[in-house]
């Protein structure tokens, strides 16, 4: 069915939204994709449903082509299963709760993990069940706190979600890699440009996980990419290899020193050099600084506990690192009320004993071994001390990731230096084990009839996200520019000519285009000029666009292809069969 | 793609599901479709999510073929627009509310009419954009008081909603017969039993409305159809037939008696017959008593009212037809304590006159018009009055529609009697009018230049319950038999041969049908057998079954039309010829 512009439920707008600050957003919204209904949440028009649809058919095809089984479970869940996994209090506040009229708990579904795992439990027994892919294309709820950048982070999107089983970490493995391949060939297809990183597992829980980034500017995440080889990396999941340790006899003892004018890493090296401090028989450098930063952790339903945390002075911290590293405890910096409560704190002073000495847990970045001599607090005002000597002055409870990573750092596979990107997740794998599995008690009998619990993937890929992801990549300063995979339709067809002749010829091209299996468009407004309708046909931006206008009296029409920008003038009698040899129709 | 049922994620049960009471609720949790999370909240499996999409490529389809444009709107909505609406406080209990991270209110949509208005009302502004129909195929929420029977009656479910804006009656009366055509189309291709009947319009106001009901004696809902001619209607909606006025003059005057034995509306009639009272002429009976019912009648955010309802003694009293044409009122019988605190009030000799005396509003049945005379109760204990003239001994306040209907009761329109059957609610249109246009405040230019406010229809469609209308409507006492356009699969292929040789052939058998468009279901499981493989295949209802069993020795296979309950032998040469005939693929 031809699709008319005089009558498509659709306005495209001249000005951006006020609220909008990526291209994407201000793109769907002027060109009628989507409109705002609430803070991240939004309604699909006409042109936005189609693309929808379009991308659902291509993960639909590839999950398929995995073996993966399509059903789909509510939004509408009940508590008792994310109490039982732990969520139901983890997900804090971006979990949407609500009560039913008899005052029962429910929540709206942010992922589905407990869900499918009940689901499988219900139904499966045996061993020669296994293993077993699911998924499912559905509505989604997360009370972002900053939903953002229109659909890019909405609060109701729809996600692929899936869920595999198996009875081996052989099994996962394969799973994995299953969808390693279908998300490969999904992004593919869509022609996205990505990067697959390794990334920290957050909330899920499990081991192994990659994410996959879209290359975009307007990214919220940062990830890594190594100059020599394969490596890339969320930001959050970068490892800092740690150096050998170092022998600690022979080290010039720890001294303090007065140090008035030492008040930032800066000043402090300032004071070093001009002191003539020495360092492994060479001059202070801002790394031979410590910074020891305080913090709160608070794990889920537990109590804020306050925690040092060391870092090189040439580094600063990074707070999502940090965080991530201690999922899902939520971090804080230490408040000036804390410092005031605990007056071994010297704000600006403290160092890693005066820590240790008061029973503060202490958490140091990897590059703090055994050996390394460090300038650092000496837990009293205006003073430092020197060659503090870690595994001999101070002794730390851990190792973390908690420094900024910089381009140019060395890559952990040795593999070139980084550089810094910025992306925004459109996939995320992880080998979850059995963390749900067993907390849902899940047993199966295996080949020698006994009771296991089977090991589980889970697979998210974000089907709205993407629409948004497309419009950042492939648009132009004139509008939006769809791959030929997912555009609204094939082809635009303008009317551009006022000779009725030329009207009905181009009628009967979208009619023959339609027959031929392409969706159109057709741009008859009878009393729009062909300057408005050329500016709405860039900024909607199917992939061709074909004008019967000036050329039809001498029988061409005009062949825009808004991919590559190249017009081409096409004998009338032709244009059928050209466009859909470029439309591959 | 064949499916394999070794590895399709399906286990069909020996037993009805313990809360199952009616036939769709039970066979589809047995097949495999559903399954239960919450009360009124069910999870697709493959199968169910097979027919789930069938039918809404259907909806789909009919729906387009009137011009009709596909958007979706979230679910996730904010309290605004539905206060402005006033159904936030309308919609009562039934509405799922809930707040975000910020305490901001939303909802979760029970239907859509607040946001399509805003929508067409940001979007359109002259006469020359109207008539426009949208429509969405959408996951809608009721927190239903008593969910049932499966997907029949969810708090989670899918719906197909449309809205047309026009500009005056006569675009809103096309627009609502297109819908009734469509909706036609739907039900017929589906093979539902339905009728058409006149409806009440509840809670969406509006005027003219009909329900589409499918015949069903699992149905909450009892309609009527006329013996003769095309009359059907929702019990709600059916109107009496008022008789003609009777003069006043020359009728006794009222008389009040003592009747300690009359209790009961028969023991009244009893009393009066050996007192020999007459009306007009005739001994009295049943229909001459009348009976005046005490109710509380509440307004969306009022105080209860006392009100006097007046029926016929010979009928029930029918409160889901009070409440309908009180709507959105909410109605209760009087309680033993109002009766203590209104003395007036004479338990079982409440009469019009002591109502209207005391300043109660009196509602009538419309039998009771002026010149009618009435035995009934003399609000005093014990004493009941006769010849108690409507119009002239009482007045009433206003008609109303209370009493029960009754098989054999006289068509409103004159033709023939009413037959009473049960229903189930697949579609509901409304010829809404201006009630949201208005509230929403949409002016369009017209014409004339003058702003003007359109006009507005909405149509609801259930399309998950349909799969479980057709399940009732459509199933034996061995399962399901789904009509071949939206079965999960148009061919369910058994191996019932241990020989290798038939094995293979089935398989290949499988290929071909595949191959060849159809969709394919393949019981290949190795260690099951021909008996249990059978029972599921009638379990699961597929319109066709081709099994691969004893007679390939000769050549055959065993085709079975599970449809018709035909079962033939038919030449393995012949059988992907014959399947994709029947299939119509």
């Amino acid at each position: 069915m031809i699709t008319r512009m005089s009558s498509f439920f659709l306005r495209t707008l001249r000005e951006d939204p006020a609220d909008a600050e990526v291209p994407s957003h201000k793109l769907l919204v002027r060109a009628g994709y989507i409109r705002r209904v609430a803070p991240g949440v939004y309604s699909w028009l006409p042109l936005g449903l189609r693309v929808l649809h379009n991308i659902e058919a291509i993960v639909r095809r590839e999950m398929n082509a995995i073996g993966a089984q399509e059903i789909r479970l509510p939004a509408l869940l009940p508590r008792e299963p994310y109490e039982r996994s732990n969520r139901w209090t983890e997900y804090g506040d971006s979990l949407l709760r609500l009560k039913d009229r008899k005052g029962a708990d429910y929540l709206l579904g942010p992922t589905h993990e407990e869900m499918f795992t009940d689901l499988v439990k219900g139904e499966y027994s045996s061993y020669k069940d296994f293993p077993v892919t699911l998924y499912q294309i559905q509505t989604k709820y997360r009370d972002e706190e900053r939903p953002r950048a229109g659909i890019l982070r909405g609060r109701e999107f729809i996600m692929k979600d899936s869920y595999s089983f198996t009875m081996d970490d052989a099994g996962l493995d394969e799973a994995y890699k299953a969808h390693r391949v279908a998300y490969q060939r999904i992004f593919d297809s869509l022609g996205v440009e990505y990067a697959i990183c390794a990334a920290t597992s957050g909330a899920m829980g499990g081991s192994a996980s990659e994410e996959f980034l879209a290359v975009s500017a307007s990214g919220e995440d940062t990830f890594v990419r190594a100059t020599d080889g394969d490596y890339a990396a969320n930001v959050e999941a970068v490892i800092t290899p740690a150096p050998a340790e170092r022998p600690i006899d022979g080290q010039p003892e720890a001294k303090v020193y007065d140090t008035p004018d030492a008040t930032t890493m800066d000043t402090l090296l300032d004071w070093a050099r001009s002191e003539g401090l020495e360092v492994d028989g060479r001059s202070a450098e801002l790394t031979d600084t410590l910074k020891c930063l305080v913090v709160k952790i608070t794990e889920p339903g537990g109590e804020p506990e306050l925690t040092g945390v060391l870092l090189p002075g040439d580094r600063e911290a990074d707070m999502k690192r940090l965080e991530a590293s201690l999922e899902p405890a939520v971090v804080e910096l230490a408040s000036d009320e804390d410092f005031a409560k605990n007056p071994f704190l010297v704000k600006g002073y403290v160092g890693p004993k005066g820590l240790a000495d008061n029973g503060i847990k202490v958490l140091a970045d990897p590059r703090v071994v055994n050996g390394t001599a460090w300038i650092t607090g000496a837990d009293a005002k205006n003073r430092h001390v020197a060659n503090m000597v870690a595994g001999r002055d101070f002794t730390v409870d851990g190792f973390i990731e908690a420094a900024e990573i910089r381009e140019g750092d060395a890559a952990p596979d040795g593999m070139g230096t980084l550089t810094l990107e910025r992306g925004i997740e459109i996939g995320h794998i992880f080998q979850l084990g059995r963390k749900y599995t067993e907390a849902f008690d899940v047993k199966i009998l295996d080949e020698n009839g006994k009771r296991s619990v089977p090991t589980m993937g889970s697979y998210g890929l974000g089907v709205s996200r993407l629409i948004a992801v497309l419009a950042e990549q492939m648009h132009d300063d004139k509008g939006l520019r769809w791959p030929t995979t997912v555009a609204p339709f094939d082809v635009h067809v303008v009317i551009a000519n006022k000779d009725a002749a030329a009207g009905e010829a181009a009628g009967s091209l979208a009619g023959e285009l339609d027959a031929a299996g392409l969706e159109v468009i057709f741009d008859e407004r009878p009393k729009v000029g062909p300057g408005v309708k050329f500016k709405d046909a860039e900024l909607l931006g199917m992939p061709l666009v074909v004008i019967v206008g000036r050329g039809f009296a001498e029988g061409t029409v005009e062949l825009r292809n808004r991919l590559t920008g190249e017009t081409t003038n096409i004998a009338y009698g032709d244009a059928v069969a050209t466009i859909r040899e470029l439309a591959g129709k």
